[in-house]
Parts: structure tokens; C-alpha cells; sequence
């Protein structure tokens, strides 16, 4: 069995340590004669589990006290329906930052239960950057913003101080960097990129912000049932939750999020470096915005880039192709990417450019 | 390593062969160089994935062409919203049979949406059978079954014929025994119990049911979503419709559905049988209603009921405990539990009947 550097967006690698733990217990959870997936949710294991996979997570970064961790159903889709049902409490408006494609989805989802207004969008410059942000609405209920965009390769040099809460899908960046969490109102994750499998998304709500979502929501897309119910009021994704809680627990014996933030910017360093200095291949997102998870560059012609990840996947290097949406590449370099793999990649793009340079 | 044999409730026990092929997998599926788990759900080998869990569930269940199936976010609990969000289409009246908790939550549910009449309930005889059905109502949009009662050990006996679409949680039953799916607009079962991991829910409905929700219903939560683009209008759970592949596989290499109804029949007879003869314990659901995934009895005080749920827990048959809500012992013999488990309850049954009878 050979390995592969797999560069997916998302779902996307995962520890080698946590799989192989993964395929350790697969048969016997702990020594409980069962596997983690025939276990009841409300067993004292389960429990046990659930428990210390928040418990990890908040140390992880940092979550002041006055904010709930909800394991909730259905990835950040569900949060583009589940933020402003939850949010929109007063004005029922709400500033929405449009930087790629999912920005634009949650600000269209939102548009079902309120007023949403575009503070600002880089849809005009094929959303290379971070738009300059304006004043926000006086009377908005949150401001939304997309903290990395996974299609663009671009993510935020530093968050907007707001007035009203900040809420922020963090799907792509979520434990790749030191956050402060006390400056946001709400910051949810689906857990595909940096922490498990799909199916599961991590919300992190400041608990004032809980209770307000109205009568007629259904009962899994209000905050309170979660919270109200330690993520147990049905059937969790208990599996998600289990491979969540090793991710963890490999993440802090790496040292925690300082340290795995510095190995990031190494990582992503020695790429943007490369692309910086290349002839053939030209990234895309502007330098001051660029993100540490997902880089994306491009080639000079439709054929070379179809060469280009042709000749990559056969040297093992998988899942370089950019979104269906913009073409061209994305090498996605979550937390779970050793630096080998990106040395790899960086040395066969070092070689592809002497064989094709023209 | 031993294992032990699980009665939980859900989730619940998975065939070994289906265990033991997930784990050998694990680091690396069909040749991929990456767990199942870290797959792009775009990719080809995923689709690949999905299309033939749909394929096989089509296949065991007999779905009819002009049926859809979806693979749908959060378990049952999130279709208790999604069935009328969706289904309310005319009248916003629709009749609820209630025969147990999950019933209830389910009329409860559907009442943030419609008018919900009860057309019968069996709560008064403590949920202990299936209640006469009386007429339904003429104008109703759907008529909601819940087809087996986990916590309270019965099933309908048959289904009744409805003019409305009938809507059917089939959570704890689907797959179990043969079912004339054209009988039904909608069926939908939470994955963990008779299918693989939670936080997947299997959902098959009637095409021209399609389309109806309002345009204010949460993306998600609209059944049109996932049929019009093959489940993946976001990121699935991607490894429990793996998971859930495996299990259909094992199901149709078994001989399929009318098979494992036999062997169904066959292990919910030795329990039943025992429990009738015995002087010790007493089965608590009517017989003409008796489930065939969940069979619930009492022994005649708590101290003995504490006594045999510890002591069988110490032989390694575990998770006999009824629900907190009824008490008693439950034991869950969904498909995955061998025959052998339950033989093996009944032996120890039989011994605690002998040392403890008075």
C-alpha cells in the first residue's frame, strides 16, 4: 500500500497517526467489545468521548467560557440557513462580506429570512482579495464574513472589529492559525478540511446570542437544541465526533495551534515562494491576501495544466485540479499535509518547469 | 480482542464482515492511496461510492423508477421538519398516528408548520400496541406512520391504505423485512440502525412530491435539493454512504431482503417463545404488534431487572437496558445481530429464570 500526497479541498488528508489509530479500535472502541459506530450516542464511552472532544477544542483555541461548542448536523450549508434564523433577532437585517463562492451562497440562503446587504464584494476582481470593508450597517443583527475561501486561495490578513456580532465560517482555516475567539459572535466549520470527516460541522456561539431564533424553526436548526442538549438531543454523527476528537488530540501533542501555524506558513511559504519566482506557473490570489490553506496558481495554457496534473497524479500527487468553478490549480495544504508533501509537490513543479519551459 | 454482543438501540450493532472491510481499507480504498474518509466528493471513486449504495438500496428495496433516492443531513429527528416543510402542500393539514415517543416528537415537529390532527393514538395503552385506524381525513396532504417503536417493541402488523401520500419513519425497521415501497409517498430511516453510521439519513420519496416546499425552506431541508443534484448539493457524509454500501453488500450477498426477514423472524421467535413460557419475564408489547427489531420486557422488580442487566453485561451480552423513558430491558436484534446472540441471551435468560425463580 503506497500512500498518495492528496491536495483535496475538502473532504481532505487526514493524520496518518489518527487514521491508523482509527484502524486500530475499528473492531474494539477502548475495550468495549465494540466499535465506536455501534456505540449508543448515550453510553458513558460515547459520552466520555464527546465530552473530551470539546473539552480539546476549547483548549485548542482558546473559547472564553461564555461561548457554547455545538456538534451540529449537515457542514456550513446548513450554517448559511441556521445563521440568520439564529441571528437575525432585532432588525432582522444583516452585512454580508462577499468573498467567493460560498460568501455568495450564504449571503443568498440568508436573503430567505431577512434583508441581507453586500458590504462589500471582490466579485469584480475575481475575488483575488479581500475587499476593503466599509463602515458596517448601524442596525445589522451580525456581519458575515468567509474567513478563508477555499475556491479563491485568499483569506483574511487580519478580522473587522464590528459592533454588531461577527460571524464567521471558518470552514477551510479553522485551527490552521491562532483566532480570538471573544471577538466573534458565532464561528461554525464543517469538518472535512482541518478536523474529521464530513457530516459534522463545529459552531462556536457566544451564548447571549442562543435563545432568539423563532418559534417556527425546525428543531435542528436552532442553536438552543444543541446547547440545550449537549449536541445529544438526537443521534449525532458519532463517528465525525470520534475522528474529530484524535485530530485533536494529534493536534495538540503537535504543540497546539501556535505551533501548527508556524509549520503552516513554512509550508505555505516554500510554495508561494516558488510561484513567485517561476516563469511557468502564476498565482492568482493577491500577496497580501493570500491564504495558508489552499493555494491556487495557474499555467499558461488549458494543455499544460491538464499535462500538469496528469504527470503530478502519476507521480502520487493527487487532488491538484482548481474548482470546477475557476479551473487552473489548487494545492490544498491543511493542517494534516506533511511538509514532505509539499516539498514533493514544489520539486515536481521545479522539474515540470524545466521540461516545458518555453 | 473479544467482542461482545450489542442490543444497543442505535447506533447499533454492524456486520463483522462489513467491520473487518472498512478497517482493511482504512489507510487506503480500491487502490486510491487514501482512506475513503479524506475522498473528494466529487471525486469519480466517490460517486462511483454513492451511485452504488443508491443502486444497491434500490435493488434490496425494490424501489420503483418513478421514486428518488436521497441521502439526506441529521437522522430522522431532521425529517420530522423536512416531511412537512415539504409535504404540506394544499391543505397544511396533515394526520399523525401516534404510537410511541418518536411519533410524538414527529407531530410536535410538524405542528411549527401546519395543522397536525392526532387520527389515533395508543399512548393511553402506553404505547403497548397499534392503535385501530380510524378514517383520516379527507383534505389532509400526507398521513405519518411511524412504522416500528424503538423504545416500545411494536411494529404495524400491516400498513394501512391511505388516499393522502403515506409518510413513514422506517428508522428502526427499513430493510429488516420486504416493504411494497409504491405504498408510500415518503420513507425515510435515520442510518443507525439497520444501515451504518449516524448522522446520515436515508430518504426515498415519490417524484411528484418533489417541488412543493416553500421558498422560504432552509436549503437543506428541501427534498428537491438532494434530488436535483444527486445528494452532493453540498458535502455529504461521505463515510457513512460508504459505510452503508458495505452493509448493502452484505445484505444482497445474505439473499437479500426476504432473506434476512426469515432469519428476522426466526430470532425474534426464540426470544418471544422464551418470554412466553417464562414465569420470570414478561413481554410488554400486545403479540399481534410485536417488533421484530426490538423486543421489550420486564422482570418483576427493578432489583432483579438491575441484577440481570449487570450480570449480562458481565457475560458479554450488553446494552439490554430499556429506554430511560419506559425502563425494563430492551433488546435490539437488528439484521447485524447474529442468531448466535441471541440464542446466547436465551441461554442466560434461561439460567438467571432458574436461580432467581421464587
Amino acid at each position: 500500500m503506497e500512500r498518495v500526497y492528496n491536495f483535496a479541498a475538502g473532504p481532505a488528508v487526514l493524520p496518518l497517526e489518527v487514521l491508523t489509530r482509527i484502524q486500530r479500535e475499528l473492531l474494539d472502541c477502548g475495550g468495549t467489545g465494540m466499535s465506536v459506530m455501534e456505540m449508543s450516542h448515550r453510553s458513558r464511552k460515547f459520552e466520555e468521548i464527546a465530552a473530551e472532544a470539546e473539552k480539546l477544542l476549547r483548549e485548542l483555541l482558546g473559547v472564553p467560557g461564555n461561548y457554547r461548542i455545538l456538534f451540529v448536523h449537515g457542514g456550513a450549508t446548513m450554517q448559511f440557513s441556521m445563521a440568520p434564523l439564529n441571528l437575525m433577532r432585532r432588525s432582522r437585517k444583516a452585512d454580508y462580506v462577499v468573498t467567493g463562492e460560498f460568501a455568495k451562497k450564504a449571503a443568498q440562503e440568508a436573503r430567505k429570512f431577512g434583508t441581507v446587504r453586500i458590504a462589500a464584494s471582490s466579485e469584480g476582481r475575481n475575488f483575488a482579495c479581500i475587499p476593503p470593508l466599509p463602515a458596517f450597517s448601524r442596525d445589522a443583527d451580525y456581519v458575515h464574513i468567509t474567513a478563508n475561501n477555499t475556491i479563491y486561495g485568499t483569506r483574511y490578513a487580519s478580522y473587522p472589529t464590528t459592533d454588531a456580532p461577527l460571524a464567521a465560517d471558518m470552514s477551510s482555516c479553522i485551527l490552521s492559525e491562532v483566532v480570538d475567539v471573544s471577538r466573534f459572535g458565532l464561528i461554525y466549520a464543517g469538518a472535512q478540511k482541518n478536523i474529521g470527516p464530513s457530516g459534522l460541522c463545529l459552531t462556536i456561539i457566544r451564548e447571549d446570542l442562543l435563545g432568539f431564533a423563532p418559534a417556527s424553526t425546525p428543531v435542528l436548526l436552532d442553536y438552543r437544541t444543541y446547547a440545550d442538549n449537549a449536541s445529544l438531543y438526537n443521534t449525532p454523527a458519532t463517528f465525525a465526533i470520534y475522528a474529530a476528537k484524535l485530530v485533536f488530540e494529534w493536534l495538540k501533542a503537535k504543540g497546539g495551534v501556535a505551533v501548527i501555524e508556524r509549520i503552516n506558513q513554512e509550508k505555505a511559504k516554500i510554495l508561494y515562494d516558488f510561484l513567485d519566482d517561476s516563469s511557468l506557473f502564476k498565482g492568482t490570489a493577491d500577496r497580501e491576501f493570500r491564504s495558508l490553506m489552499n493555494v491556487t496558481f495557474v499555467l499558461p495554457t488549458e494543455e499544460l495544466t491538464a499535462r500538469f496534473l496528469s504527470e503530478a497524479e502519476a507521480v502520487g500527487l493527487v487532488n491538484l485540479k482548481g474548482h470546477r468553478a475557476v479551473g487552473g490549480v489548487r494545492a490544498s495544504i491543511y493542517n494534516a499535509m506533511p511538509a514532505e508533501g509539499v516539498a514533493a509537490l514544489v520539486d515536481f513543479m521545479k522539474h515540470f518547469e524545466i521540461k516545458n519551459d518555453r
